[in-house]
């Protein structure tokens, strides 16, 4: 049953929130919490953060004047009081489904959102241009910047942090310290918003000054006054001694984010200052939904689930799991291997491993550059890294890997998760760049799973290769369904069905293998599913193309610089006519829905590959 | 005249060094001064640099165990104080040539190099790596990194600073202050080594607080003496204040890195500490050879010059050149243009950019990264960014062109310079990997300059676009030849001359039309040069492929994922049989020399060309 939320409903635009009295507004931040609770349970979303953050963005929206200023939300995952605060209170129920709302901040779907993000990190960076476009402008709008603390880990926030320091500039950085970003944080940084939160160094300095004071016979009372006096002189020696100082920033807080008032009091405070200026927030993740408070790692991102129950704790196998299985099993036997994420132990299935191996488990914050540098100096050591990563964001570390990895003929085992199409993040999170960003490193070799069953002998392949190795898998489960009738030669499949003389062929790879398989079965084509995507396996593959009339390659990725291109050019330059069509991503980041939806979308499903079969075989 | 080294004949490996008494080592850093001025003035290459490191690379080698202990340079131009003192005083003139040394560190020349250098901030990353893997194996070997200030502006150093901090690591971090990178410092970091270099901080509180004491009729000399009694405490407070230890590493300095007794001293305390420590020093870049020492920057990198003149400040035209002036030219009628430089202002052109519109003009230091995501805000804020940048150094922003630029729909023109082969930096600075890694980003345009007067047609058409764009172009200077036989079409040019009705063609694009263009004519070939690369001119080309009786496809550029390919697969899926051979680099990083030099190890000069199509013709 939907809660009633008699304010939200008067919140068209942020402009109506200053109309709110105090009490009001803090009665708007229930109601917005239940708001969001109740539709991420439906729909699948980030829960924990975007909890956390709904008194310090409502103070945001009170505080500036959106769109004339600037809010940014950096990754953009947490922005859901923002979205429901500006104009998309009718349509939140469609979040994160096909045509719906997007789960992130993005740029066109609404004026308020200045720029799309997904990836961390990036929103100083951003936040400094528009403040410097409004000076070239000569406008007098503000720009602010929201970061978690789990995005201090990643190394554009300190370029940034550097290039902004002491100009002129109305720029506003939030840090919401919530002492976590997805896993729990690691790092100097981590330890260090610790020591400031609770101002220990000055606080500890002056009760220690006035004790040593004290105990000094006779002028004791007058050194406590003079230390009074200097007070302000050893202040002002500490807080230069700030982090955020020494880069040159005005510091403000802590606050407690998710007191209303006091958000409002720093953030005026903030808006008086004409250089770059950071406000230190804290809020608590999960904040009026219990078990979320209670299990914020668990709450971050979910798929539906029921509000009573809270999350059921299902150990389903998917990829990740069987590949971090597989990865302990691998190093039982070889003390070498060492397993690197960057901030995603349990996204990538490494949780069992940091357990087992905690010496050789490396979680480096988001900061994927530096943990493939962090890889090739592991692997100059002796060592055999394994790099767990999402393929969106491996988009990051081609340069470390070309620079760092391939040109020293160091291994590297990289891990591609949520490859292809991925279920409702939308277009800042699918995997579909990563085969042409990748496949022009010299001496990579890049596989992709079909079945849970391809990981250990595919992973396996990798740790004996002593050179950069990819291995490709997609989120979630393994496709259901009848296998028998695929012959394996180690670096394809191939359905060895009896055909007609002339036939079309569906060549692709992946869980596209089950469509394809399906479309086939309607239509006498024969199924080749690739396992090794680059090089080529030319050598199974040519006496496969025997008596095909055509071939149809389908792939989830983008066209230029895909398997599919690279098949065309090969046969081209070996002069094999066969008429060939590819079905991929052309010139577009994807699409948001689930990943069938997508394949539908792109004719990828079973009935759009049967219906381009029947096409071609009529051309 | 070649100096006498009777020092430096006698070191043969680090070891001979630690026989020296102090008076003959400092005797030989003066030798190697001169070793390594002779040298870049026959050959060229990196010299204020390596003139101010010579100390601290002596002390190193005399302090501790190299190839036992790992040291590491970042970037690694730095580096040949180290590469005269392991062995390689022999063979020291074939630097930067073709089949000689590296101008870089480079892991298998030599096994005191343990990693390749080239791009920087990643030595620490690395570092952190190595010292790991002799945590891991049990080994108490040291790792050291020598660390720019420069590269102190790039992000992937406080993701290592981060991740490193505060563990059981053998790990020390020299970080080599010499006020410049390439071009001056920027940023808040550069203001902040000047502080504390200066120790201001602390010396202006003593000297404060004594003043303040003394002032105080009757008990100021007490007061005085209880200053000096809580002076440890102070300091230690405010060294706790101290950037490097927020980070949680041991600071030790500033010290005088010229200075061989001062820097063996540090580095002995440094070898004391169990954690990961910053050893802080200041060095002269160009220190012994005055005009180096009073221009830095134009010593930084140079061409073979005489010794006794110095170089010579030429203005000789070249596609930076010519870039930055059609850029000015520009940004006098459009005010929203705005250029961007990762401390590369001169590299690029971009000095008079910056003299004429410093309001326009953002130096963000080593932070490529950064400079993307800051142009996506630029936009965003109804700017019109333009970043050039060197095209191996483009490798580090793929996800923030797609992510921060394409997938926003925003404008930025990318300006890659040392596009293709690149005169004796080596396969870490080829510039061959730019077309598969960027030509696979929605909605891009890439385009490719071949002779000077494309460039101010191709910047016009990116600006106006409203979208990403690139623009390619060499190092140096254009071809000279005559051009008139070419038939220019706006997408392509092509050699309109007659020929036998059945011919091979050459395509191509960039500087190796001319050589395309001679080959042709010594073999009866017509030739295409494309200048937009990406998406292919089909509707110009096609027509042009009339009369092919087969076609050679060159291009200085990686095979996988190169323009070849794409019209390989372009012509194979259209059904167009013409058989097609493509030139490129394969499964390779290139290799060192001058960019003619490798023209012709991969066959693309015009002897190597004539020799295919002859070979082609009889096939």
């Amino acid at each position: 049953m939907k809660k009633d939320t008699p304010i939200l409903n008067r919140i068209s635009s942020p402009a109506d929130l200053k109309e709110l009295t105090s009490e009001e507004a803090r009665r708007l931040c229930s109601e917005l919490r239940g708001v969001i609770l109740e539709t991420v349970a439906a729909n699948g979303g980030h829960l924990a953060s975007n909890l956390g953050l709904v008194e310090c963005t409502v103070a945001l929206h009170r505080s500036f004047d959106s769109p004339r200023d600037s809010i940014l939300f950096d990754v953009g995952h947490q922005a859901y009081t923002h979205k429901l605060l500006t104009g998309r209170r009718g349509c939140f129920d469609t979040l994160r489904k096909a045509d719906g709302i997007s789960g992130f901040v993005k740029r066109g779907e609404n004026p308020h959102d200045k720029l799309s993000a997904g990836h961390s990190g990036t929103s100083l960076s951003a936040a400094v241009g528009m403040a410097d476009a409004a000076r070239l402008r000569g406008e007098d709008s503000y720009t602010i910047a929201i970061i978690g603390d789990g995005s201090f880990s990643n190394g554009m926030v300190y370029e940034a942090l550097n290039h902004c320091s002491g100009r002129g500039l109305r720029l506003i950085i939030i840090l919401n310290d919530n002492e976590m970003s997805i896993s729990p944080n690691v790092g100097a940084l981590s330890a260090y918003f610790s020591k400031i939160a609770t101002s220990e160094g000055y606080f500890s300095f002056k009760h220690g000054a006035k004790r040593l004071f004290m105990g000094i016979p006779g002028i004791g009372k007058h050194l406590v006054g003079m230390a009074r006096s200097i007070r302000d002189f050893i202040k002002r020696l500490l807080v230069k001694g700030n982090l955020f100082e020494d880069f040159g920033l005005d510091y403000l807080g802590p606050v407690d984010g998710n007191d209303l008032t006091k958000m409002e009091s720093v953030l005026a405070e903030a808006k008086t200052k004409d250089t770059p200026c950071l406000v230190h927030i804290r809020t608590k993740k999960g904040l009026g939904y219990p078990p979320a408070e209670e299990h914020p790692d668990f709450y971050h991102a979910t798929s539906p689930f029921d509000i009573e129950k809270g999350i059921s704790r299902s150990a389903k196998e998917n990829f990740s799991s069987v590949f971090g299985a597989a990865l302990c099993a691998a190093a039982e036997k070889d003390s070498r291997i060492c397993a690197i994420t960057a901030a995603m132990t349990s996204g990538t299935g490494l949780t069992p491993f940091a357990e087992r191996y905690p010496d050789r488990f490396f979680d480096v914050g988001i900061a994927e550059e530096h943990a493939v540098t962090l890889a090739s100096g592991l692997a100059a050591g002796g060592m055999l890294p394994v790099f767990a990563v999402y393929s969106t964001f491996a988009q990051r570390i081609c340069d470390q890997l070309l620079h760092d990895i391939a040109l020293q003929k160091l291994p590297l085992v990289l891990a591609l998760d949520r490859c292809g199409f991925v279920d409702g993040d939308g277009i800042t999170h699918q995997g579909i760049f990563d085969i042409p960003l990748l496949s022009c490193i010299p001496q990579a070799e890049i596989w992709c799973a079909e079945a849970f069953s391809d990981i250990e002998p595919m992973l396996n392949h990798a740790l004996s290769r002593n050179a950069l190795t990819i291995l490709r898998y997609p989120r979630g489960g393994q496709r259901d369904y009848d296998r028998s009738g695929l012959s394996d030669v180690g670096t394809l499949m191939h359905s060895a069905v009896e055909k007609a003389a002339s036939h079309p062929v569906v060549i692709t790879y992946g869980r596209l293998c089950d469509n394809a398989l399906k479309a086939a079965e309607a239509t006498g084509a024969r199924v080749i599913c690739l396992k090794r995507l680059h090089p080529l396996p030319m050598d199974e593959l040519m006496p496969l193309l025997n008596g095909a009339a055509s071939i149809l390659f389908a792939e989830e990725c983008q066209k230029r610089g895909g398997v599919g291109e690279a098949l065309a050019a090969e046969l081209h330059t070996r002069g094999i006519a066969i008429p060939m069509r590819i079905l991929a991503v052309e010139e577009s980041f994807g699409g948001q829905g689930s990943a069938d939806d997508l394949m539908h979308a792109f004719g990828m499903d079973a009935e759009g590959l049967a219906a381009l079969l029947r096409k071609e075989a009529i051309l």
